[in-house]
């Protein structure tokens, strides 16, 4: 794209939704300037960054200039806007939409949330309100993946025949799903779709 | 938007998630055939619903001649496509973007499920799993409508100085939050802003 306003990623590294904005902006060749938070201090939830950079005390959040754009999937399309990420054909470019919308109501609550839970916070110290929900979210954590095995069954990405935002959007916690003891060699066309978002001659590892 | 193609929304007429696609259609002026499923009977699971119209087994799904738009935000972008509803400036753009997802994620969880769970299921048809969650979804929904009253206390519309999706994807399930037993009167602004949206010319009412 084309701004000439700079670009400021507020961050978590080891977030899947603030990699997909990095991962974005490095196949789009954009730049982005990081900032880093300790999400586990509560470092997105002081006065200071409710009433500067997010209400809601998430992040990801891009900051444009002194504006700012929170949800991680707002945020690769503001990046990615202008470049071959985002298809143009009115159909493909709302069939895009619709898998970053099911990225975040079916996948996200479910796969990122287990890996957050096993992995940062320890089951031990999940509540028990937390706990009761961890088959729940499993079952349709798999769902969701057995979702997506089954549309890779007929094309190699998830709108027409090229990488778009939906890739990105649902690579970012996918490739990293084992890390929430998902089984992805049950899913091979995941595994292969996976290693084809790898070959991308500009791909960024996440950092974890 | 100048398509050719019919347009046939698979629907649960009373699902705030329908809802918006038609009320969508409406103000941008698109003619909307309609075709409704039970829900509460499993038509949206059946085999031949889940291989034809969306292999989620949900709905709204838009079709497209002979194609399928699942998820209702991306419906009603395609369908405003091309309309004064979705903002040209790419920051807006975005803007409206990451409240379409706040909604989804932060929303539509809360306020939308307690609505069905109260009065579509019954409180005392819920799960031992759903209803312990009720509180927290109760805390979540009042903070949701919370930071939509402090962005209208400087705003009359989500996005700049003009209705756009985000405004039509957010009224679905505010304006009948009433239904899940949030009271609507402790978030003035966000009252103005559902009368504004009622003020539409082209307004068109949910059916429950």
């Amino acid at each position: 794209m084309s701004m000439t306003e700079r670009l400021l990623l507020h961050e978590y590294a080891a977030s899947g939704n603030c990699y997909k904005v990095r991962l974005t902006a490095a196949i789009a060749g954009v730049r982005l300037e990081r900032r880093e938070y300790d999400i586990m201090t509560g470092e997105t939830r002081t006065p200071e960054f409710l009433a500067k950079v997010n209400a809601n005390g998430r992040i990801p959040v891009l900051q444009v200039g002194d504006r700012f754009i929170p949800e991680s999937n707002a945020a690769c399309y503001f990046v990615a806007e202008g470049s071959s990420l985002i298809p143009t054909d009115p159909f493909d470019h709302a069939d895009m939409l619709r898998w970053m919308f099911w990225e975040q109501y079916n996948h996200e609550p479910n796969i990122a949330t287990l890996r957050f839970w096993m992995r940062w916070v320890g089951v031990d110290n999940l509540s028990d309100l937390q706990r009761p929900q961890m088959p729940g979210k499993r079952t349709a954590g798999n769902a969701a993946l057995q979702l997506m095995d089954d549309h890779l069954a007929g094309s190699q990405w998830f709108v027409r025949d090229a990488a778009s935002l939906a890739d990105i959007c649902l690579f970012a916690y996918t490739h990293v799903a084992g890390e929430a003891d998902f089984d992805l060699q049950r899913y091979p066309n995941v595994i292969g779709w996976i290693e084809r978002m790898k070959g991308h001659p500009r791909f960024l590892a996440i950092e974890t």
